[in-house]
């Protein structure tokens, strides 16, 4: 499938499997992205609206115009248990497409948070409901509802190519998505880096140099790295 | 009155009703923004130094070089009880106009908060006074004390036109300016609206959807939304 | 010592004195930024990852290429107690050249904090375990460890010139450099700021006026301020 | 007059002299700036789409929503014969409000160039028109055709106060207004500006030297320059 | 097919038919993305090196990591007469990833032009070939040749989803993507507009207003829009 | 050397050799850079005021506050024959420190352009002079004449460090600089690579591709590169 075409809502949309999500969050968005091979990280201009919040969640996508989010309502109702709302403007908008009361819906029906590539209001209350979203702008100028989109097609959303089903991972560090059918593969792949993470972080704390720890010394020294003394005064 | 003329100070000025005041900082940006028909919302860009404020008070103006804040002194004479200070360079300058300093000499006043189209240094220690600064940028690089500027004149501020005695709301989701004599109009439509959301918010929690309660399905058919089901594999 | 020629590491580096350093600390990036004659602010782009951390440090500095962390594990050995990490790329980089990982290290060899001219990951982390990051962007994006740098030369950070052993201070206002023979004048200077500083604060608060105090009626007067009085109605 | 309210369409507009207007142009942007105190100055972001032209006009002010431009059709007709148009969004917009076919209209009018701070599209036909247009963004994205704005109101453009009639001088440096009843005056004040500059430009052509011209050389040395012969080898 | 995996090279891409590829570049990347219900057009930060350029033609598409052009070598030999070439970073990268060299052997096989979602050098070199660039950035600083990437993948490129094979259209307004096989579809759509932008144009030559061509008046009147006299002085 | 203190004027500074600095003209700034090492480019940001202009010379340094040129008037006098005056304020700052008259002694005095890290005024008769400026910003907005700077200081510019002597070289790609003492040495790289390109740029002519120029097909075999045919239908 490739760009989106007239306006259309996709029901019963598969998603990415829940107990590879879940084990998704854990691991973070800087360990899923290393574990993916560097890629599908979401432009780091879209940030979390209060800190120390860290999801996953099954994509629901929403196409739509600039300034409009007639077609969030619709989205609301395709959304379901797990979920991360996805809110993608065909062209750049610091409008805010969300706020507390669409905040309220989705939480009501187990959406876990929204990635809106323009604008947030009622950040006070999101914070206080503990309802994450991440945007690339806060504003208090809301949307009109003129003007349709779709719903759980392919976007682009702060850079990344977005599947309705795919699984995203956002917290303080950013957001990236995981391709459905690929969640398991990357949590394994996660799971090794954490791991061996753990083991580096245990050798650190013991005074261990990762010059020593990764055999640095000598690759540097074949490149050219000289040591010097400070001349003493200057 | 037009653009500013000569170096002049107005004083004696007349301020938006007091208690309509108070009723706009309960409403909070967002609402007054929406109930006063989307317009006179400062640049998103000015953000608050820490979270959480929430104001709203009567506007002392002053409009002076990039780099000089001279006339910051001069307008604090200026400012009584229940008034935000309204900092606006005439050229755009990342300079801080105001710290701690200024700060608890604004607050000895009543002064509930300062929104500044420029920076501020301190924020340390404004954050430790609860004393709230709204700016576009944060910036240890302060100002120097040369030249003349005016105060309670009309200023262009982050974008939008404020007069002196204007009503500013501020909060988390940025900085909202309500004409003087429009002060008690736009509380009651503000009130309205946040009547008609808490009875929205109720039914949203109730399981209510945003389709239904706005009659939305006929207009997307109508304009020729169309449900499909994904196809089974991909 | 102008600019970096070839890829060298310069050790047993002297460094500003460290009860000096101590007190800049105290006084804070503004004030330490005003006493040495407003010079040497880091462009304000750059922020710390979580507010109210406070350091001093003395500059372990390494240059490298955009998007490639090698020689910052060459740096961590060159990095002994009191000193701040000051990473600087040769151009513009959006990359975490430093995670909570390269954190531990260097925490555990008593570092007070880094500066990055780029960006950081794991901002969670650091948070938790409070060590403190000063950087331009956020991004899960890290690096690769193909090319070489060098440690401990002078280099060009977020605008400024830095010197290895030079003191940084650091806080919620950004990041200021103070050449390292100048530390202890630097904080003379500071300390008779705070002094004044302290005097003005509470005159604020006894509520006399800027215009009183500095005696600026006078020369305002002579410049061509002028006062008036609002018409009454408009 | 305050802030716009309502939509409103204001007719019969009075325009700055037209001679005076005339004579700024010739004068051009930076000096007409520096003549009327180094004031009104549009945000330098704001660009001409071609090289090279020199207008000014008078203003025929648009306030309208984010894009939207159905209020441009209703504000060519308010347009006569040396008019420039103004085009003001209330929020930002990087949307196309004008490309070549609303040109054709405005220049079939005697209109000089317009003024918009968001987007224009058609740049290589208004170049081959010689229609000249300053705007913040080139953007192919059209506006739709939904809401109300408003005519010649007072209008904050690219953080500038522009009402009806007043003047706007744009060229190469950017664009300035200058209030419709200070035209004269203003061009007066270029005049002596400019007869000055080509004074001081033959002086610079004979070799002179501005520190002779300006006796800047005592002042320089009363707040403590001093000159130091480079120490020969480094 | 969904995102990227794996580093591959898919050879034989279907194109997008050349006589309507030349079409569209006859009608220009404005009148295109209307033709195609306004969307598809890349970010505007992606600019021309040089005014006037022209072009249409079919993407070769290239995803490459930031900083390293290796790719770009692989991809020119899977361009032919006829084509664009695409080069779309995973992540932001202001590095020039082409010049004048790889601009001469694309010009050999026939490439009408390129678009880089990054840097360009030789800017004056490309000028001088009539070869034509869209970019984000101008920069000198080039690419290193280290890590794999894919060529005729789909990628996001400045914001849009393009496909090996679609329409890419470019000149001074932008760059706009037309899938692969909707090119003849939005032609038609494109000189449909274009007849009646004629048309449009002539009439206003004429001196007819595009209130009364429209029948704006009355839906304006409708929606509350009111005319009013100035007031005689202010 | 390090940084700036006090306010010093350095006068009778050694200078790149005219010869090599010539020939750095002539190889241009991309190949310089490379030359070099890939170090010591300004931020792109820094764009000349016209095209095609391409310029060596050696660097007279101007230290100096945001919005404040005085100190150019002193630079001018240190400038001779094959200088580029190269302004550097110490903070950030859109003013414009030069114009058509500075230019204008300038010029007289043989200086060969300038660099300056803020703005720039006069742009239509910079062009028509041929006096080329590369400068952060364009902006009417001019400078006040009211605090010292330092002449022929190391200056941090656009990110770079900059030594009076030192040999700038810029032209459309932007703005790259040589230390003094390493211009012979890179401008016989520069000519190493300029021939290396021109047998490059014969052989692309000839239809050679780098992919066999460079023997690049083993080891993008050996990284894991594969190429695979595009199914038939999409």
């Amino acid at each position: 499938m490739g760009a989106v075409r007239g306006n259309v809502v996709v029901t019963n949309v598969a998603r990415a499997d829940r107990e590879a999500v879940d084990g998704l969050a854990k691991a973070g968005v800087s360990t899923v992205h290393e574990a993916q091979g560097r890629t599908h990280l979401l432009d780091p201009a879209v940030r979390p609206v209060y800190s120390g919040a860290r999801i996953a969640g099954t994509a629901v996508t929403v196409s739509l115009p600039p300034g409009d989010n007639w077609m969030v309502h619709v989205a609301v109702e395709q959304c379901t248990d797990g979920d991360v709302l996805v809110i993608a403007p065909t062209t750049p908008s610091q409008a805010a497409y969300i706020g507390d009361l669409l905040a309220t819906t989705l939480a009501t029906r187990g959406v876990r948070g929204v990635v809106v590539d323009a604008g947030v209001r009622d950040v006070a209350d999101l914070t206080a409901m503990r309802f994450p979203v991440w945007s690339r702008h806060v504003s208090a100028f809301g949307c009109i509802k003129e003007t349709l989109g779709s719903v759980n097609v392919g976007v682009v959303c702060a850079g990344q190519w977005i599947e309705p089903g795919d699984a995203i991972v956002a917290d303080d560090d950013g957001v990236v998505v995981v391709p459905r059918d690929r969640a398991a593969e990357v949590l394994e792949a996660a799971h090794a880096r954490e791991e061996r993470e753990t083991r580096i972080r245990e050798r650190y704390r013991n005074g261990e140099l990762g010059l020593d720890m990764n055999d640095m010394r000598e690759p540097l020294a074949a490149k050219g790295l000289i040591y010097v003394e400070q001349e003493p005064p200057r």
